[in-house]
């Protein structure tokens, strides 16, 4: 970051006020921009004001603000008109992950915005690159993905498309960091992003532990909290190698790659879930099942935890970017 | 657990004093048991006890403490001799994993101890059936494997061979929760337990990424810190996809499971490590490099945040052993 950028002279548009969508503008907010929210759901529109504060209020309890919540609110403006837009350097979409729609969205925000203004989706579904064609000078379009609660997470992917400028790429890189982020840019379009990339991974060899009798549901989940959940924060995946003092690794690797699972399907175990159309924590049915009292529970201790890594995660803000070669 | 277990009047051996031995020993004292420890090593005999005094110190950093530390010292004995584990009721063997070494050991220690007595090997790389041939009574061998440090962690896998008694391993997995353990049972001897299993499946994709230009080592390590980080700690794997609402992970399994790494091969990139004979954090040079102060750094961060998230885990206690089926 070699200018400093003030948040305060950049407007960013955001369209559509979902969960994430809401939760994006509220981490806009805190960082100082100007908000223009554009709710194509007139549900949205009327729940969202309200949703944002809240969110804001949330983000108080980890100190967050240096402001009144109020006076954070006071820059953001809602609408279902898309000529509020035009001022604004950047627009993140944030609708539903179907291409038609989306492709409606950028038409719509290109006929207001400049032709420099960056044009970014949150899907993390939809290759970036297949996205762009949709796009009026595609080179200004990338993805940005998010976590939730995009106020209080420090990931962040940024990822070019095939068109995408690396110049427009690297702003956002630099910006993404008055937004408290760690973020990532990745500079090739690959199905899944990073992040996405490892968890399935682990999903498949999960499953196959389970399926094979080696291991419950409930052993996979422990094991995994107890063990990675006591360093990941601190450490990602190859700094923990190094720390550890790496010598075993090739010959573990050497025994146990080929036993890991190749499958290419979708486990059995998600069949029934699939046929019954289970929802987890939402319907109170999934891979496990929940009390309507657990699955309130759930929400509530995952925004206090959310709210404590986020604030553990920031007395760890090592540099992992100096390596060999 | 259905009987109060006393842990004062179950003395437990501890067989090998290295970093791991040590650490052991302190969480069974911290546990409230008389601790039998035999040094094989001189050297070990030697720096032993202070070296477990200072684990017992951090340990009261974290409030793990309900009397002065030299309280807890008290109840522990170490020698050379394996006489002095004659009336424990359990042995714990935490020495190098040599298979020839560990068979003398094992030898040595069912010449002292009851036949009834449970033997339990902390090894993550020899698999139990295999150790458990060497064991006269074998139906009493087991594996117990500790995370670092043992004292101010959660995570624990007790795995049975195949000779082992259901009854014996069910006695540990007991006892576990009482070394404030989220212990996981696992009933069937696999190679690399479940922890190694997940972490290898995850190793070999994030090579793999780095090896096709997808992503730099920094960007898989942020990515999975700030977006794995930000909620593993709290619900696990199979948790997590309930959490989020299950319905599209059918299709993005069908999407990625193709596309992920089935590499059976040591990767490339780990080669020139190999080669140098590299050791990360501890040589200064790794998949990373480290001046001396910034290796000396992490090891001290790391202390630090082993108690953070240790004290951080304990606030969400969920019980994650109700499930379908």
């Amino acid at each position: 970051m070699d200018q400093m950028i003030q948040t305060s002279e950049i407007s960013v548009g955001v369209v559509g006020l979902g969960l994430m969508g809401s939760s994006i503008v509220a981490a806009l907010l805190l960082a100082g921009h100007p908000v223009k929210a554009i709710a194509p759901l007139p549900t949205e529109l009327a729940d969202a004001p309200e949703r944002i504060l809240n969110q804001i209020k949330h983000g108080k309890e980890a100190d967050l603000l240096t402001k009144s919540p109020e006076a954070y609110i006071n820059q953001l403006t809602v609408s279902g008109d898309y000529s509020i837009l035009s001022d604004c350097q950047l627009v993140l979409e944030c609708v539903t992950e179907r291409p038609a729609i989306k492709q409606t969205v950028y038409q719509k925000i290109a006929d207001v915005v400049s032709t420099n203004a960056v044009i970014a989706s949150n899907t993390s579904a939809i290759p970036i690159s297949q996205l762009q064609q949709y796009v009026p000078n595609p080179e200004r379009f990338l993805g940005i993905h998010w976590a939730e609660p995009a106020y209080m997470t420090r990931f962040m992917e940024i990822t070019c498309g095939t068109l995408t400028s690396l110049e427009r790429a690297n702003w956002v890189f630099e910006l993404a960091h008055y937004w408290k982020k760690e973020p990532t840019l990745l500079r090739k379009d690959i199905r899944g992003f990073v992040t996405n990339r490892l968890m399935y991974a682990i999903y498949r060899e999960a499953f196959h532990l389970v399926e094979t009798g080696a291991a419950s549901m409930d052993d996979v989940d422990k094991a995994f909290r107890y063990d990675a959940g006591s360093w990941i924060t601190m450490m990602g995946i190859f700094r923990r190698m190094d720390y550890t003092g790496l010598q075993d690794y090739p010959e573990i690797f050497r025994r146990i790659f080929p036993l890991l699972s190749n499958s290419d399907n979708v486990p059995e175990l998600m069949r029934p879930l699939v046929d019954k159309q289970l929802r987890g924590t939402q319907s109170e049915q999934g891979l496990y099942d929940y009390t309507a009292e657990e699955a309130k529970e759930w929400d509530h201790a995952f925004a206090v935890f959310n709210k404590d890594i986020f604030q553990l995660a920031a007395r760890y803000p090592f540099r992992t970017d100096r390596r060999i070669g």
